[in-house]
C-alpha cells in the first residue's frame, strides 16, 4: 500500500496557503463595507483548520515522495483545494448551490472561466476578486507543475521539457523550488505590470488588478457580465490581446530572455509556431469579419485579434458576439478550442509543442514513404524526438479525443443540443471558459445547466488541466495493488 | 524524371475494364426500352478508345513499377476513372452538369454514397445501375489496393498487414494478382448470396441485385429517394445489416476462414474491436430510441442497428431520420461518423486497427508513468508494434484531422452552417455518406452545395478514401524531383 502522509502533509500546506489567500477577498468587502467579508473569514477559518490539521496529523521527518505519491498529490491537491475554495461562493450572498460553488471553483482554479453566475456586476468586490484570485493561484499552480513535475512525470510528452540535470524526482525538488520561486516572481511582476497598464488604459483599479490577474492566468473570469466588450474600450482590448499572449508563452524562456537576449523567447521553436497559428486565425477571422460580418477593417482587426487569441490561448474573455459572425467564424473558434498555448505556461489545450510534434511526425512519415528504407526521425528543436515521447504524444490525443467525445456524449445525454454539447466538451477540457451556441456561447452562461452536466464539466475541466494522464493513472488497478 | 508509361499503361487497362463495365448498365436500360442506353454506349465508346490508346500507346516490354510510379498510379487511376465514370451522368437524361457527375461518380468509386441526384425514384434503371456498379466496383478496388498495395507502400501504418514473404515490391506483383482474384471471388460471391437474400425479403430483382452491390461495398447508394427507410421491411433491414458487417470485416480473413476454420475470422482481435464498437453503439443508440426518441423496444434496436451500423461501416444508407432522434443520437452519429470498419474491406474511415494501435499506445503510456524505467511496448495481435507503425498512425491522425479542419473550414467559408460544416467534412473524408443537419443530413441531399464545395468534397473523399497520404505525398517536392 502507499504511504499518504507526504501527500497530505502537503495538501495541508496548500490549504494554509488557501486560507491566508481567502483574507484578501475579505478585505477588499470590508473597504466598501459589505457584510461578505465574514463569509471570508469563516471561509478562511475553515480552511485555516482544516491544513492545520492536516500538517500536524501527517508532518514527516524528512520529505520525499515518489512517482505514485507524486500523482496522487497532483490530483487530489486539486480535487481538495476546489472544495474548499468553494466554500466561499456557497457561504456568500448569491446563495449558490454547492454544486454551483464547486463548478465555479474549479472553472476558476483550472483557469477555465466557465462561470454559473449571473448578475456580477451587483455580486460583492471580494467575490469578484475572489474569482480573479482562483484564476491567479491556479495560474501559477500550473507553470509550476508543468515546469517542475509533470516533466518528471513524463506526462503526455513533456519528457522533452526535462532540464538534463534533472532525472530523479528527489534531486529535483530544491531545484525546483527555487525555479518555482523566481518564475513566481516574473509572474507577480507581469501581472502588476499588466494592472497598470489596464488602469491607464481607463479601467477602475480594482477592475485592472482582477483582469490583470485573469488575463496572465489565461483564465477569462471578467468582473462584468457583459466580459470585457461591456468597457468598450480599445486601449483595454490591446492590452489583454497582448496580455493573453504573455500569459501563453512558456515562463522558463522568460527567465532565460532575461539573463540573455529577448531571441532566447521569440526564437524557440514552440513560441514560434503559436505566434504563428495565432498569427493565421487572426487573419482568417479578421478578413471573414470584414468580409462577412460587415465589420470596418480596423474594428475587424480588433474584435478578430482580441476573439480568435481569447479562445486559443484558453482564456475565454470575449469582446464580441463572435457567435453572430456567421459560419466560418463559428467552425473556426470551434477548432481554436482545441489549440492552447505553449506549455509550461497558464494556458491549456493540447498545446503548441505537440502540433510540431504531430506534424514533424506527420512530415517525415510522408518522406520515408518515398525513401522505405531510410531511417528518418522526427525532430524537435533541432533534436531526435524518442519513441517514448511520439507514444506519449501518440497516447495523449487518444485519451484527449476519447474524453471529448464521453463528455460530449454525456452532455448529449442531458438533452443539450448538437452544438452545445460539442462545443461544451471541448471547452472544458481544453479550459477554455466559453462554448458556442445560445446556451454556454460567448453572450451565454452555465447556469442552466443541469447539476450532473456541471460535475461532468469540472471533471472535464480537471482532467484537461491535469494533462489528462495525470488523472487517468489513478484509475489503474495497478496504481492502488502495491 | 520518373518514368510515368506504366502508370499511363496500367490506367488505360482499367479505362478499358471501365468500358465494358458500361455496357452492364446499357442492357439494363435496354431491357425496359429506356433511349439511355445510348448514353452508356457512347460513354462506353469514349472511355474504350481512351483505355486503347493509352493501352497502345504506353506499353512496355517488360512491366515493372516503383514505389513512385505506384503512388502516382494510385492517385492518379481514381481520378481519371472518376472523371470516364463520370460520363454517363453528364450525357444522361438527367442533365447534370460536369462538377455534378463527377461528384457523383467519386461519390461511387470512393464508395461514400453522398448524392446530388433528386428523384431516383424515377430515373432510368441504366443509372440506378450504374451508380450501384461504381459502388461495387470501386469496393473491391479499395480491397485489393488495402491487400496488396498500401501495405508494401506503408501507408498509415498498414504495413501492420504485410505479408512476411511480400516484401518486395516486384515479388508482390504475381502473388497479389492471386490473391486478388480470390478475394474478388469472395467478393462476388457474397454480393450474389446478399442478391437472394433480398430478394428472399421481397425486393425485385433490380432492386435486390443493386442494394446487394452498395451493401457489401459500404457505398449506400439506393435506388430509391427515400433509402432503404422507403421500403419500410423489417426483414430487408436485417438483411443489409449484417451485409454491411460483411463488407467491412477483412476479406483475406474470408479466405483464411474458408480453409481453416471460422475462428480465423471472428478470433482476429481487429475484427473483435470492431465488432465491440458496432456493439456498443448500438446498445446506447437503442435504449436512446426507446427510451427518448419514443420507439418500441424490437423497433428501437431495428433502426437504432442498421442506422449506427450504416455509419460506423461507412455506408451511409438510412432507415430512419435519426437526426429527428435528439441530442444524444446526433451527437452519437456525428462521433461514429470517424470510425470506419476493418481494414482490407470496403469500409472507410480511420478504422479499428489504428483505434488498437492508440489504445494499445495509451495504455502502455499508462503503465509506463507508474514505472518510468521499464520498457513496455505496445502489441498488435501479440506482436509488438514497431516505431514505424506508430509514427505512421500518429502521422494518420494529424493528417485525418487536418484535413477534417480544413474542408469543415472550407464548407464554413461557403456559409452552410455548423452542423452542416463539420458533418460534411467528416462524412466526405470518411466516405460515410450522409451528414447531419436539414441539408446533407439522412433525409437531406448534396444537390443544393456551391459548385466549388462539391469538388472539395469529392477531393475530401478522395483523400480519405486512399488513406490521406497516398495522395499527399504527391505535393512533396521531392516527388517530382528526380
Amino acid at each position: 500500500m502507499n504511504d499518504f502522509r507526504p501527500v497530505l502533509f502537503v495538501i495541508g500546506l496548500l490549504l494554509v496557503i488557501l486560507a491566508v489567500a481567502m483574507v484578501l477577498p475579505a478585505i477588499a468587502d470590508l473597504a466598501v463595507g459589505n457584510p461578505d467579508w465574514k463569509v471570508f473569514l469563516l471561509s478562511s477559518a475553515v480552511t485555516l483548520f482544516a491544513g492545520v490539521s492536516l500538517v500536524l496529523a501527517f508532518r514527516v521527518p524528512r520529505f520525499r515522495v515518489d512517482v505514485h505519491q507524486t500523482f496522487a498529490l497532483t490530483t487530489l491537491s486539486w480535487v481538495v483545494l476546489t472544495a474548499f475554495a468553494a466554500l466561499p461562493f456557497a457561504f456568500s450572498t448569491l446563495e449558490m448551490s454547492f454544486t454551483d460553488a464547486y463548478f465555479e471553483a474549479m472553472s476558476g482554479l483550472t483557469t477555465t472561466g466557465s462561470t454559473v453566475i449571473v448578475g456580477l456586476d451587483a455580486a460583492p468586490p471580494g467575490l469578484l476578486f475572489w474569482r480573479s484570485l482562483l484564476q491567479w493561484l491556479g495560474g501559477i499552480g500550473i507553470i509550476v507543475m508543468a515546469v517542475a513535475v509533470l516533466p518528471i512525470l513524463q506526462v503526455g510528452g513533456m519528457q522533452l521539457f526535462r532540464a538534463e540535470s534533472s532525472e530523479k524526482l528527489d534531486k529535483a525538488v530544491p531545484r525546483a523550488a527555487q525555479l518555482a520561486m523566481s518564475i513566481a516572481l516574473i509572474y507577480f511582476l507581469l501581472t502588476l505590470a499588466w494592472s497598470v497598464m489596464l488602469w491607464l488604459a481607463g479601467l477602475s483599479q480594482f477592475d485592472a488588478v482582477c483582469h490583470a490577474m485573469t488575463t496572465l492566468a489565461t483564465g477569462g473570469y471578467s468582473t462584468v457580465d457583459g466580459s470585457i466588450a461591456q468597457f468598450d474600450n480599445a486601449a483595454v482590448d490591446v492590452v489583454i490581446t497582448v496580455g493573453m499572449i504573455a500569459g501563453s508563452l512558456p515562463f522558463v524562456l522568460y527567465l532565460k530572455a532575461l539573463r540573455g537576449s529577448l531571441m532566447d523567447l521569440i526564437g524557440n521553436s514552440q513560441v514560434r509556431w503559436f505566434l504563428g497559428i495565432v498569427a493565421g486565425a487572426t487573419l482568417m477571422l479578421t478578413v471573414w469579419a470584414w468580409a462577412a460580418a460587415d465589420l470596418a477593417p480596423l474594428a475587424a482587426l480588433r474584435y478578430a485579434a482580441f476573439n480568435a487569441i481569447s479562445v486559443i490561448t484558453t482564456t475565454g474573455y470575449s469582446s464580441a458576439d463572435y457567435g453572430a459572425w456567421g459560419t466560418l467564424a463559428v467552425a473556426l473558434m470551434f477548432f481554436l478550442t482545441f489549440v492552447g498555448g505553449c506549455t509550461g505556461a497558464t494556458a491549456g489545450g493540447i498545446k503548441a509543442f505537440r502540433f510540431q510534434v504531430l506534424y514533424g511526425t506527420a512530415r517525415v512519415q510522408l518522406a520515408h514513404l518515398l525513401r522505405p528504407h531510410s531511417v528518418v526521425v522526427p525532430h524537435y528543436d533541432g533534436k531526435p524526438v524518442s519513441e517514448a515521447v511520439t507514444n506519449a504524444v501518440l497516447g495523449f490525443y487518444f485519451a484527449y479525443f476519447a474524453a471529448f467525445a464521453v463528455v460530449a456524449l454525456g452532455l448529449g445525454l442531458h438533452g443539450y443540443d448538437f452544438m452545445t454539447s460539442i462545443s461544451g466538451a471541448a471547452t472544458a477540457i481544453g479550459n477554455v471558459g466559453p462554448g458556442l451556441g445560445e446556451v454556454i456561447g460567448p453572450t451565454g452562461n452555465f447556469s442552466s445547466l443541469a447539476d450532473s452536466a456541471k460535475w461532468l464539466l469540472a471533471a472535464a475541466m480537471l482532467l484537461g488541466r491535469l494533462e489528462l494522464f495525470t488523472v487517468l493513472v489513478l484509475f489503474l488497478p495497478s496504481f492502488w495493488r502495491r
